[in-house]
């Protein structure tokens, strides 16, 4: 016989709840078999479940399960945390790929996007158009799915309609933050507050505070817990896609998975971008003007971008601004009233969710 | 004081199911605010509440009425099915939108389509960008929102749960099906076995029998009843697309309220069309091959397809088939124990659906 080895330092437990969380998703996704016998219609389903199963840090289901774990949460409970985390997972895979395909990007986590996969090689006509279309109706298939997962793991009782009402706020709190995002889009200047406000929407709601109350509600977290998880939330959420949009310029390809000439190519309006537009003067602001946002950047033109970001302050301002909203999550969270590991756990978090490198 | 006059007629009782759908969609569409204070943001729920509110022929409600009332459903349950009916109706608001934008097309209901209205007149670069996005994000979130109607509605019992149940099948069901009919554009050849697959997941399934089903569930239907509503619900819904195949091609712009180019132009790989592939020889095969699907296509093209498509036969295959489908289905009705002002209904719904001119 041999004795169980549980580790039960943070890094182990988080790994621990990292690998439940994969072991759901993959048996969640084998079990969704397509009505239909056609060998296309199982390769799409193939493609959602690699997209799915073989990627992503899975922040949302650690903060899920922690703030679970930090409302005391219990293990005869733990399946439901994990099975409700999971669904913010699969949930989040399908707003990837939507969102990949309105920003027609080539590369997420190292690998095509899901649109560019299926469009294949470009042989014929219709191949962009069939790649963009299999794609929304794939993203649509794991929102839907995610939805069957939490309805049946929040279903039955007060706190897991609690629990079910927080996903539905954040769904409609990510979507119009999204859009949001693409209506900065189409106007002429670059503004700080709104893409503040585009942050706290599509970031830092989404990706930090929700799954956290989410998670705290399905424990029965009372109504002063999940605003202390607001007010640690929003601010470490806020650091996390500051940090992010940093990463989009200046970071490391192999690390972020993703082209760093992308974010610059596409024009983001980023908060990043936002402070060189304001603090740019003369040939400083025509260089940004006429390549942030060109599809035909190049390295070059890419590399002096990036000195103007770094000459005009606009990065220092934003690695100041990132330092202090994630002094004041470790403020706030220090001041919530949570079992310690829990409370441990999510400062590991948040150290590695606002670092410099990654 | 003046006595309510209830009208006791299929017509009355029908009309009155559609004004409180209609009715309960505007309330539920306009308690939902935007989470952030943007002009644009709320023109955005605006149109998608208008897209919903006014216009469509709620069938799908209506089938998930008569399917409750047929199993047995009472008056004070019916504010539930209302509901759930709305969910569906909701529910297909989001695909249409994904639908359009898929296809491309300019027009639904005699509008604009959602992306086409948000591109507005295309003055920037990014217009038509900006208008597919904005339109994928709004059918997302129609889609969410369906989910909410839906899961409240249908909360806290058995009957609710089955229902619950059947509504994450025809959502797999009809996002399967969509996936097949975009795959048959990237195949060479118009199959007439793949349409008719194409057109039973797609329709049949998602628009007659899971809608009928969805309602019986509701008001407790055994299985036995739930599989008679299919025997009567898939030759009704095959039928259905089966005349709307016919009106895309032949039908007036007037009431159909879309182009009558734009299926002919799409190249829509429908069984119509597949019958005259597999028909058409010589000159009338070159001359599919050439116009149907060309985006240049202008209507004196478009006659000389029309009368390939009559002069091989094909409309009359599929005119019988319609006639056929639509015979088995009112003989399916017959068998079902249900009461008879549904069944009535029913009958009545079956010859608006598939009769040779709306």
């Amino acid at each position: 016989m041999t004795a169980e080895i549980v580790d039960t330092s943070i890094t182990g437990m988080t790994g621990r709840v990292r690998r439940r969380v994969d072991d759901l998703l993959s048996a969640f996704l084998d079990a969704r078999r397509p009505p239909v016998g056609d060998p296309d219609v199982a390769d799409g389903y193939r493609l959602l479940r690699e997209f799915v199963v073989e990627g992503g840090k899975r922040i949302r289901p650690l903060l899920c399960y922690w703030g679970w774990r930090g409302a005391g949460g219990t293990a005869p409970q733990e399946e439901r945390a994990v099975s409700v985390g999971a669904a913010l997972e699969l949930y989040h895979a399908g707003l990837l790929i939507h969102d990949d395909v309105m920003d027609g990007s080539e590369l997420r986590r190292g690998r095509p996007t899901i649109h560019r996969g299926l469009a294949g090689a470009p042989r014929w006509a219709g191949a962009e158009t069939f790649g963009r279309s299999a794609a929304i109706l794939l993203g649509v298939l794991a929102q839907a799915w995610a939805d069957e997962l939490l309805a049946d793991a929040a279903a039955g009782d007060v706190p897991g309609r609690a629990a079910r009402e927080l996903f539905n706020r954040m769904r409609t709190e990510v979507v119009t933050g999204q859009y949001l995002d693409i209506l900065a889009h189409t106007r002429a200047d670059a503004d700080v507050e709104r893409a503040l406000t585009v942050i706290r929407y599509k970031t830092a709601r989404y990706t930090v505070e929700r799954p956290l109350q989410i998670g705290g509600a399905l424990a029965g977290a009372p109504p002063a817990l999940l605003e202390a998880y607001s007010r640690f939330g929003l601010p470490l959420g806020e650091a996390f896609q500051l940090r992010d949009d940093v990463l989009g310029v200046f970071g490391d390809p192999a690390v972020t998975g993703k082209p760093v000439l992308d974010d610059l190519r596409e024009g983001k309006r980023t908060v990043l971008m936002a402070h060189a537009y304001a603090r740019a003067r003369g040939p400083e602001l025509d260089l940004l003007r006429t390549w942030h946002g060109a599809p035909d950047l190049d390295e070059r033109r890419a590399a002096e971008l990036r000195q103007v970001i770094v000459d005009t302050g606009a990065l220092a301002e934003v690695e100041e601004l990132i330092a202090l909203r994630a002094g004041q999550a470790l403020e706030a969270l220090r001041e919530c009233d949570i079992a310690p590991e829990a409370a441990q756990a999510l400062a590991v978090l948040t150290e590695r969710l606002t670092r410099r490198v990654r």
